[in-house]
Parts: structure tokens; C-alpha cells; sequence
């Protein structure tokens, strides 16, 4: 391996890139896993059991430790409320931290409960909708007990028929419900509005687009920002563009990693297309190079949110939390001097070259590097693999906590 | 009511169309209720439960007999196994009769079994091929028992990742069980052969798209055909093409009719775009006044398949029936000489025009008309609302059988 | 006809609806037709030329005056600089009043000037922004000139490459230099952006949705605004929903009409997708019964786009023309008390059905009874047919003025 | 570069890779470059005119040996008639050998001429159906001429309007027109049938998708097969499994390479998805081991069919032929026997990532090598730019040949 690395570090270095740099932004990365993804999901066709799947948020909060132990940038976990509720979140907090972690971002839950069959806050019953603040209030309480600073919004609503809901009512009762929950966010605190362009909600979603998440984030403040679930786009959608627009407006606050084919997969992130996750990347790593958008960049929360509906959830989270890394670690190899150059020399093969050149160069070496100068094994999946973790979690059985 | 007709139907003799003929088309006009469209289904983040479900097949063919007394067009109905599994079928063939209707097309279930996780007649183990054939097979020998000429065959199998599976070798095991089916089929019978773009499979589908379909049903002989369901391509398909592709091979033995403006939605038919399944309409009722086509175009089987998460079942059912009929009625107003000569004259915007001009006539007259004819009543919607059903079955209460 | 009209008034007035506020509605309703709708234009692959066609601007309007003269509701025509750029504007302004026509919008063209091949505003080079933006300034000028209020710009710039721009950097200059466009306009102007998710650029498009126009319209404040073209969005879209949002936010200021199937398609307006228009219409129609939104739907600028490769282009005008007139009457007959019961209810059934009934009523008894009311022909395509225009302006001979 | 290729070399040995079997499949991998992508092309706003565009078929045929010279791979050049008609085909042959070149596949035209505004062999018109069949009689006379032994048919006939042509007289034209095409193929010509989703048609294109292509091809014979371009398909289309799926049915002929992000963008190959150019080379390198489907995998045409709107031409090839040699070398590098175990243990994670390490490997230092063994340059981009040879015909100035 020493070899393979030191030959591959020249090459880096003869085109110019400051391998140690890279290597120090690597090592300071991290990514967020969500509670739910340890658990089963299916599709409205069937959800297939797994045996092992964690039972409760205790188990869910080991899955994840071993996420984080065998690729050590995992050291966070978004929960999601009901599914993730507890009496005594003292008990959580402390359990997170024996295990090396803490609790990310908290995710209201505004689509499972009968009431919220027609909408929750955009539902025409007052009574409901204010059932869906006083939930998200909850939220952000529960974040406080925590010590999460991110409340992570995905409205479901939404309807299926022209007709059936009055798109500008709607419209003032999420501004004036999320206006309620924006006063009760303390000053480090952010809300993150997702969007998603259909789902649940099959003609339209009150919250479709990014516009749509930027114009209520807008009038809310400064606390309330975009989130950008790279599944929830349209076919064709170019989502760095629209990641690169956002940075720049300051209003982009964090992702959910997955990867889809057709709609919202959730599949594994970057298992699709992993040219678009570099270049999502290579976004996010020029916007932090930028003294305009590097505080931006640098507070954004990356999260994955992906549904494992046939494969095992620990190696399919790992391999997602990877596929990232080595996206970012790309985008890291991007010599941006050159890339500059033929821009302001409308040269469209060199800027072109610039770009892919990055995406084609085998981190593998890089990340062996960095991860044995972090203590890490090389390789994590096979390390987490042969670790017997897997097996040792069979006795759970099956019919751990899903999504309900 | 009778004023309007009279002026409906003269400016239609003005545009010389055949009232009469219209009449006797629309009456002749069938469309088949799926047994599962009564039962609660949603999407993957819930599944809102109904009062007044039907408890089993025999409540689903209840409900399925207030459609058809209302509509006048609805006297068979779609069963799926093993949803509608029952030990003496003797039973629902006399129960279906007292009720004035008929069981049609039997529909296999290849994707709910845990066995099927990878696949159920494309899965690389022979055991799980094996019990797929024979649940095949079985649902013909229940087609034998209730008199059903038509098998339905919807095969889920996909992958959701590149690599995941073998593409040739799963094409093999599924010309290799189709033909074992096939085989098995009485004279009289036939397989229908569905296809889908994506779901659950979010990578491939193994009978992704028409061409499939008609390769595999070509290959197996005259018993085999396509079966189109309106909610299974990609965007921008133009579905009425494809119908008129397989019309002239004498391909096409069925639809799945349902609305979608996205993905696989299972709307109410004709709720998003009607003018796509008016289209559709001018296609069939084109192919049925041609001798090379008219005999295929004789044989399709109109059913529906929809999931109602959100609405009450019997009303949206009707609804589709009805918007279905509409659609019909318009296709048959269609002046075919004055449509041929403008083709033929390439006179692109009196072409159009001839198309257009049926779909923006209001049938509603012509609609009402016939039903009185019929001894129906002429808003059947409103007639089964009143009629105090939906109110009487609340007492089923919540929690009747499923999609599972 | 006067029997049929009286009846179907009955039917209305029976539904609740006021048929002479309707009627006054439709007669103050206008639609502005483009100068470029009457030249050639096609596809990448041909560009079919058609005799008669405008070699000028003059011949143009002479055009559009037809068109206004059969439906009625045409009394403005847009342009495009430079194809119609003249060196005495009080001319254009003169004789388009002889014809009873204004000028309507001024359109510059940011794509067709060899400089722009990488960009007009979004160039790197200052010099081509420069220029870019004096075209821009001339055309606000031009306005002035012509009497016109509206500038309305589609701005073209995209790259083809991923690394080829830089995002962020581009939409700094559309910042800046859509400031001093801004800056430019009269009190009484206004500034309408366009968007488009792809063409001609492949990879990006500058202002690629909605989301980013308005941004950038909010920036410049309240004479700027969007201009949603519906052939501009991915497949999928619910464009009547952003309608709705951008007319809530008061940011909507004038549409391209023109229909498609696939791509931007440009087609007659309607011909794909009826049901889409008319549901835009009925959110136009519900805001300007709205207090809080009236005063932004009074002003929107119904404008349409069309490119006309194998049809006539006066015929297509006019169709284009009253398929908009027939949606904006369909959506005046929804009666919005029964709506806004229903969906007050959540009885989805009920909603969907208020919206679809007006859909499915034939308003050509209504429209034809306000032509004879206007003193027009009540069939104003097959009027102008039979008027022998079409045959007097092919003495114009081939090779008239086309997108260039 | 030594060392870091045994670095290189000994990794994939230890993978299991017979390295001296994938430089040999790499060395006789060809692809075939287009005439017409070495002149001026672009969208329907405008062609940008490049200096130095070639002004005949010999210059044409000058700049192909360019690519061939620096690549080692591009022998063949497809010509399109009439762009490339010439009097004496016998000198075409002769200059072409001078330069190291053949002829390849001849692509008939029938989309620019005026006749063919309302179709070709679809035209209801006879007359100019005959001309569009004399017209591929022509090619495939040419093609004698020219030792070509492919006619590579794109079929631009299509409709812009629902009612606008009769689909199933259009299907009946089609196969009567190509059945006389059929029929003057020498034995060892073929005919390969292209199909296109939509554009210049916009409402539907009479050769829609690949089941289209194959019904027609089948009906003709053996010599009949269908080709794939890989811009032509509806978005979310899995091309790799048609690919798959066809190379079973020994029924696809060829490619044309391109690369899109929205609809038929005609960009470089691999530039905007490069892991499903990888993807489609998987199925390719795999039927190539299959014994069933390794002569249908050996005959396939490798094309490139692009449009260079805005990138110089003869770099913008080189980049495409090499971005295709790449996706090649990653296909020859999965490990089969373990992909094909992971498959058949069902190991979900093991089976992907069987093909996406194959895929993040970096193949460059393995083509350098194969270059240099070639007596190439290793770097031919770079070699050719710094030949002067793109200064040298800037001498031919602006204007020379494009699409028409």
C-alpha cells in the first residue's frame, strides 16, 4: 500500500494539489446517520423483515456506533419523533455518549398519525394543524433535552386530485404554523425545510420544490434554512445548480443523502450516478474556498436518509457513508486554479477535464491513507464484516422497529 | 333533459355521426372491477385505514355489486390470489351470481411472500422458481373453477442495484416458467403479460416496458398477450401509440386502467389527464372498425386497478367507471371520414381539429340518455350516494382486508 | 344555436353559476400574440419554409390584425429585437394602430449574436455582459418608443459541461446586470424574467425554474417579476401549483403560452394536455376573486409562444387563441362556493368533481353567443379560412422573415 | 509511469484479472466516427459557425485520420447522404485508404428535404414514399460502392398533433418500405433500425423505442437489426438492460454514442453519466463471454453520432472515443466469477460492488500502456492539440459544411 500511496501522492502533487490539505479536510468530515435506517422499510407492496434489526432507539444508537467506529466520521445521529420517542431522553443522551456518539438532528414525524390523513399543518381543521405544531414544538423541546441544534422538516402534505385542496390556504397555514415553531427555536438552533416533488401527495406537495422551501425559509430568518434530499427532484433536475444557487443566498443548510433511478429510491447514496454526487461536491468544496459562502458551506449538515428495503442495513449504511467520502474526496482533487483558468478562457474541453479529471482519480490509496492515520482499519466494510457484529445481532430476531 | 338530448343528438346527425350506432357501442361497453380496489391500500408511509372495508371476498363482490348496479357496465370482477384465496370456489361463482356478476380475470401475487425478497420466477434459486410456477398454475386451476378466461400476470421482480442480478439469465428462468404456464392454459384462456418502467424494483424490472412484454408473449404463442396499465411508463410515453403498435399485432389482450401524474400513483382514472385516455379510446374504437383489427380490439379486457388511499372506494370506483365510459363515448363521436380525408390531405390543423372536436363535446347528454335507456339511473354517482350502502357497511368497521 | 345557448345558460344558472358576470368576463379577457409566430421557425434538423410568410415587421402586424380582427381578444403583439427592429418606431406604432393593434412586450434576443455563444449576461468576458445589456437597455427604449410596458426576458445562457461555468460567479452577473436593466425602466414598467429548465444549453440553464427567477426578481423588487412559459419545465411539473404560489407572492407577471408533450415543444396551446391549462386558468380565476391576490391577476400579461414547424401560422394562431379563451371559460364556471365547501369537508370526491365538471361542460354554445355579442363570427378560425387571406399573402412568396 | 503500472497491474492480478487478456480485447476495440460530427451543427436558436470546419467529404475524411492517427482505434467513418454525395465514390474509397480509413455505415437522409415535411416512408403521399425508398436503395448502392456493409436508418417521421397521421396505415408504409430495402441487402449487409423517443416529432415519432425497432426488425430477417443511440430514450429508461436484453435476442446491431442530460442533447460521450456508459460496456463485455450471445456481441457497430455545438470538433471526438475506451477497459475489469457468485448467494452489497469497484478503478495508467505497446502517444488528446494540426485548417475558414 505504502508504495501505491507514495506514487499516487506524486501524481497529485505534480498536478499540483496539496495532498495534506486534503488530507486534513478529509479527516475533519463527517456525516450524519439517521436512526430510522437501521430499522426496515419496504414499499407499499411489502416491507421484508430482516432478522437483527435494533428494537428500540437504544439498539439503533449500537448500529450506528458501529457505523462510526469502522469508518470514524459518523459521530452523530438524526432521530425521528414518534418512532424514536423515549420518557427520559437523559438516558439516550448518555447511552449516545458511552457509545462514542450524540444525537443529530431531531425529524418530526407529520404524516403517520389517522389525523394527518388530509395534511397536517396545511390540514383545513385548525385542530389538526395545531396538533402538528404543538408535535413540532415537542420536537424542538426534545432537541433541547438533546442537545440537537437542527429541527429536519419533511411536510408529507400535499393532495391527489385537482380540486381537493385550496394550494394558497395552504400555503398561509405553513407559513403562519412554521412562524410558531421558528419563536420557539433557540438562537443556535436551525430549522431545515425539505421539499420533495411528489409522495405521499400524488397530483401535487404543498412544499414541491426548492423555491418553494427557499421562499418560506426567506420570510421565516435567518434560522430556517433549505434541505436538499437528492431524491425528491424531478427527472433531469440539476442539483448542483441548484445546490450552488443556494449557497451562494445562504440558505442552504443541510442534505439527505440517497441515491434514486426514478423517484424517490432511497437507495444507497452514489450507487446510481456518482458522477452527480461530485458534483454536488464539487459545489460544496468551492463554495468553501469562497470567503462569500465558506460559512454557509461550512455549516451544512450532512445527513443520509435512505430506505434499505433488501439489503442488510449496517453494510448498506457503511457503503453509503463511504460513497460520500470518497465523492467528497474528489471534489477535494479538483485543481480549482485550472479549472478557473479555462473558464475565464471559455476553453469548454479543459474546464470539462478539469472537473472529471478529479472524479476519474482512484481515491482508494488517499483513503486507505487517511484512514490508517486515524487509527482506522482501511477497509471498513470488510472490518465491520468480519468484526461478527452481524451475526451477534441475530438474536434480536425479527420485527425490530420499522417505520411506524 | 329530454330538450338537451334532442339538441345534442341533432347537431351530432348534423356532423354525421350515427347516434344510434354510439348508443348501441356504449351499451355493449364492459369494464371489469378489480376485487382489491375495496379494500385499504396506501403508500409506503401509511396506509389509512376505512370504516366499512369489506372483510373478504365476499363483501368485496358486494361492493363490486353496487358499482355495477349503478354503472350498468361492471358485471365482472378481478380476483387476486391470494388476497381473495378461498377453499370452495363453487361458493363464490353462486354468491357472485346472486349478485348479478361474474369472476373475471385471476390475478397471481409474486411479490408479498418473503421467497420472493430477490425474485420470484427470476430468482436464482429453482425452489423459489418452482413456487412461483405453482402458484401460477394454481391460479389457473382456480380460473378453471370460476370460470375466468383470463390470467393477469403482474410479475414485481427487479433489482435495485447494478450488479445485483443477472439480466440474461433472469430473462431465461422467465421465458422457461412462461412457457410451463403457458402450457397449462385451456384453449379458451389467456395469459396477459403486464409490464412496469419501475417499482418495486428501483434499478431494472425485469418486464420493464411494452417490448418485453410483446417478446415474451410473441415467443409463447397466440394465448399470450400485452396487458397495459396506464400508470406503468416513463414520463412523456405516449401510451395511445403503443396501443395502436400492438393493436395491429394483434398483441394487446387488456388494460389496467388507473391515472397518474407521476409515477405509478394508481389515481382515479382519467383524473389527471382525460385527454390521454380519450386518445386511447380513438385508438381502440379505430382498430374496431377495422377488419384486420377489429377481432383483437373485440377481445380487450377493460379492467381497472387502483389504490384509493385517501378516498372512499365504491364512489371512486364509480367514478372511474364513469369517466372510463366517458371517454369511450367520445372516441365513438369521432367523424372517421372527415378525420381520414384530413390525414390524407395532410391538413394537420382540420386533423387535430377532428380529434379535438369529439373530446371537448360535453356526453354528459348522450351519457344520461343511455343509461335511461338502460333502466339505470342517469348519475349513478349520485344515486349510489344516496342510497344509504356506504352508511349500512360502516358497520364492517375498520381494519377490512388489504393488500396483504 | 339560440335554443342550444338557452339551455345551456339554464344548466348553468340551475349550477349556481352568474352566466352574465361570465360573460362580461370573457369579453375584457385578452391574449397578446407574438411577431415571431407568423415566421419561420422548426427543429435542429429543418426548418420547413411556408409560403406567405411575413418578410417584415409591417407584414407581421398585418398578420396579427387578422387574427384579432375573427377572435376579438388579439389587440397587442409582442416583438422581438433585432427581427423587428426598425429605424422609425412611430411608424410601427402609426400602422399598427390603422390595423387597430399596440405593441405589446419588448423581447431582446440574448442568443443568436455570435459574441453569445458562451453567455450573454453570464459571459465571462465584460465586454460581451456589456453588450448584453445595452441590447437590453436599447430595448427598454424601444419600448418606450412603441408605447409598451413589458420587458420580457428569456434569458438563454446555460453551459454544456459540467465544470464549463461557474455557477455562482453567473448568477453575480445576472445580479448586476439585471440591476441596471431594472434601474432603467419607467415607473409603469415592468421586467418579466423567464425560466427554463434546458435548451439550449444541456447542461445548466442560468435561470433554470421558477425558484430562480423569482429570487432574482425579488432582489430587484416590485416592477420585476416572473414569466412562466409552459413548455419550460421538467416532466412532471404541477405548474398550476407555482402559479397559485407565484400569485400569492404577488410575483407573477405574465405567461408563454404554448403546450408539450416532451421537451419545449412549442405546440398549440391545449393540443396536449387541455386539462393542464384549464386548471391554471382555474387558479387565475380564484385569485382574482381574492382580495389579497386580485390586483396581481389583473395584471398578468397572457402572452403566447409558439413555434409553428408544419402548421399554417395564422390557422395555429388563432386555435392557440381560443384554446386559451375555452380554458379561462371553463375555469369561469367552477362554482367556488360548492369547491370551497367541499374541500372545506375534505370530501376529495366532491372537490375533484366541482373542478372537473366545468372542465368536462362544452362552452362552445357560450363562446359563440359572446362572439355574436362582440359582433364577431361565432367560428372565428373557419371564418378567416373562408375569408381568402391565407391565399392573398402566398403572392409574399417563400422565404419570409423566421427566427433569425 | 512504469512503476505506477506494475503498481497497477499487480492490484488487478491479484484481483484475478488477466491483464494480458483485457490490453488484447482493448487493442481490437474499434469505434467509428461520424462525418457530419466533424462539421457545424447546433440547436434550432442557432448554429455557431467554427473556423476550420471541413468544407467536403475529403477534409471531412483529413480530420477523422486526425482522431485515428492519435487514438489508434478509429479506422472507419459513417457518411450520411446526401451531405457526403459525391460523384465518384471509387476516389472517396481511394483518399480514405491514403489516410488510413475505410468507410463505414452509410445513414440515408430523410428529414431535410421538403417532401418530407409530413413524413418520409410514412408520407401518405406514394410518391414521396418511393422517393425515401429510392433514396436507401441509393445508400445501399453507395455502400457497394463504398465497401460499407452497414445502412445505419434513422427514421425522423413523426407527428406533431393527436389526430395529426393514422398510426397503424404509418406502421403498415414502414414495413412495406423496408421490406424492398430488405430485399437489395447483399448477404453480408445489414440493416440497423434506430429509434428515437421523440424530436423533430412532438406528439409521437413512428419508431418510438427499441420494441418498435425489434418488431420491425425481426418481420425483415436476420440481416435486420436495431440500433441503439443512446440519447434517444424517455428519462429514467435503464439502457443497460435493453442492451441485455437484445443481445439475447441477437438483435442489436450497433450504437450511437452520445451523452445527455435532458433529452436528445448530443453531448460528448460519458460527460454527463459516465457510470451508465460503464454500465451498458458491462453488458457488452458479458455477452461477449456468453456463447449464446458472443457473435451478436462481435458484430456490433461502435458509433459515435454527436453534435458539437459549441466544443471544437476533432478534441471534442478524441475526448468521446477515449471516455468509450475507458468505459470498456472498467468493464473488462470486473471479476466475473465473483460478480456471478455474489449473484447467486443473493449478496445484494457483494453483487454491486462487484461492478462499482471495477468502475472506481482508474484505467488510465492500464490505456497508457496499451497506447504506448500501440506506438501511440499515451496522451492523444494532448498529442493531437499540440500537432498544430487545428491551426493548420483554420485556413478553411468559417463556413464550411454542416447539417444540410
Amino acid at each position: 500500500m505504502r508504495d501505491e500511496y507514495r506514487i499516487w501522492e506524486q501524481r497529485q502533487i505534480d498536478r499540483g494539489i496539496d495532498v495534506e490539505w486534503v488530507k486534513e479536510r478529509i479527516k475533519e468530515f463527517k456525516v450524519e446517520t439517521p436512526s430510522w435506517g437501521y430499522g426496515d422499510s419496504g414499499t407499499r407492496f411489502k416491507t421484508f423483515k430482516q432478522a437483527g434489526v435494533p428494537r428500540n432507539l437504544f439498539e439503533k444508537l449500537e448500529d450506528a456506533a458501529q457505523v462510526n467506529k469502522y469508518t470514524g466520521i459518523c459521530p452523530t445521529v438524526a432521530i425521528h419523533i414518534p418512532w424514536d420517542k423515549e420518557d427520559d431522553y437523559s438516558k439516550v443522551v448518555e447511552y449516545a455518549a458511552q457509545l462514542g456518539l450524540k444525537i443529530g438532528a431531531v425529524n418530526p414525524n407529520l404524516f403517520q398519525d389517522d389525523d394527518y390523513k388530509f395534511g397536517s399543518i396545511t390540514n383545513v381543521r385548525p385542530e389538526v394543524r395545531r396538533k402538528a405544531i404543538d408535535h413540532m414544538l415537542e420536537c424542538i423541546d426534545i432537541a433541547k433535552q438533546v442537545g440537537s441544534k437542527i429541527i429536519s422538516l419533511w411536510l408529507a402534505d400535499g393532495t391527489n386530485y385537482p380540486g381537493q385542496g385550496d394550494f394558497r390556504a395552504r400555503k398561509h397555514w405553513i407559513e403562519e404554523s412554521l412562524q410558531e415553531v421558528y419563536a420557539a427555536l433557540e438562537d443556535d438552533m436551525r430549522l431545515l425545510i425539505e421539499y420533495k416533488c411528489f409522495e405521499p401527495g400524488f397530483y401535487h406537495t404543498d412544499i414541491a420544490d426548492w423555491g418553494m422551501s427557499y421562499t418560506f425559509a426567506s420570510k421565516l430568518g435567518p434560522k430556517a434554512q433549505v434541505l436538499v434530499d437528492l431524491g425528491h427532484h424531478l427527472q433531469g433536475t440539476n442539483v448542483e445548480h441548484i445546490v450552488a444557487f443556494l449557497l451562494d443566498e445562504g440558505k442552504i443548510g443541510g442534505f439527505h443523502f440517497n441515491n434514486r433511478k426514478y423517484a424517490d429510491d432511497d437507495l444507497i447514496v452514489g450507487s446510481i450516478n456518482p458522477y452527480e454526487l461530485f458534483l454536488i461536491f464539487n459545489e460544496l468544496v468551492a463554495a468553501s474556498l469562497d470567503s462569500k459562502t465558506a460559512s454557509t458551506a461550512a455549516n451544512i449538515a450532512y445527513m443520509i436518509d435512505q430506505s434499505h428495503c433488501i439489503e442488510p442495513k449496517i453494510p448498506a449504511m457503511i457503503r453509503s457513508v463511504l460513497n460520500i467520502q470518497t465523492a467528497y474526496a474528489k471534489a477535494l482533487l479538483v485543481n480549482r486554479e485550472q479549472l478557473k483558468a479555462a473558464q475565464e478562457a471559455n476553453d469548454v474541453m479543459a474546464a470539462e477535464a478539469a472537473v472529471r479529471e478529479a472524479f476519474e482519480t482512484d481515491v482508494r490509496p488517499l483513503l486507505e491513507m487517511v484512514r490508517e492515520e486515524m487509527g482506522l482499519n482501511p477497509d471498513p466494510l470488510k472490518a465491520y464484516l468480519e468484526s461478527g457484529y452481524g451475526e451477534k445481532i441475530l438474536s434480536r430476531g425479527i420485527g425490530g422497529k420499522g417505520w411506524e
